[in-house]
């Protein structure tokens, strides 16, 4: 794992966090993305090295929409960078992880990605991902 | 703010989270460090430009035995790294934003630390810190 690529918060209402999220960091964010997949819209701010996703639910059986009803708003995924995501997966499966997707999939941003289940590592819900070349 | 310099996890049992952890990055944790004001043990990994902070309460009045009981083991805040943070704080008051420090304090791994407050910031406890010259 090469870094935090982003952490995702789960927002209400990200028109109202992306004005938040602008007063503290100082600048607006960088993009904005819908993943109907999800059932979430993302929004996306650079921080160093870093970034913050803002993730609102697009309807009610989205994960999301999940989350914020069980623990209301907040820090919903950490996620890291890999070279090969497959290898990742593959090495952590030997390791005992249990993975919630054995296969990477298409995520928001460009990138391949896989989530570990979050009762194999302490409650917290990690992502891995890979850039997807050009 | 310049990166994520950290995000903070808490755990029931930091020895058993330590080798989880250690799982997880393919690599030993390279500090611990006992922070007796906030009764806390603290434990962290590298992850490139990034830290993880594994938290254990070490008494009952500790705010991560209160955030355990409440919500259980995951994440508990973010921390950003910042050059100047009395300038920091001044900016982000001027914005609106509430501080639970006014004031800089010492915190772990060596910093600066001030905490806002997560009302102020859709759920997420944010933590300010500026390295402390040698």
């Amino acid at each position: 794992m090469k870094k935090i690529e982003h952490i995702g918060i789960a927002v209400k209402d990200i028109e109202k966090s992306n004005d938040l999220f602008q007063a503290l960091f100082g600048k607006a964010h960088y993009k904005i993305e819908d993943v109907e997949s999800e059932g979430v819209k993302t929004s996306f701010f650079k921080c160093g090295p870093n970034k913050i996703e803002l993730l609102q639910a697009t309807n009610d059986n989205s994960p999301i929409a999940k989350f914020i009803e069980k623990k209301g708003e907040g820090i919903h995924h950490i996620a890291f960078a890999v070279t090969d995501i497959k290898e990742e997966i593959a090495r952590l499966k030997e390791e005992g992880f249990q993975m919630i997707h054995e296969k990477p999939k298409r995520g928001a941003d460009n990138k391949l990605i896989a989530f570990l289940h979050p009762k194999s590592t302490n409650g917290v819900l990690i992502e891995l991902c890979q850039d997807i070349e050009d």
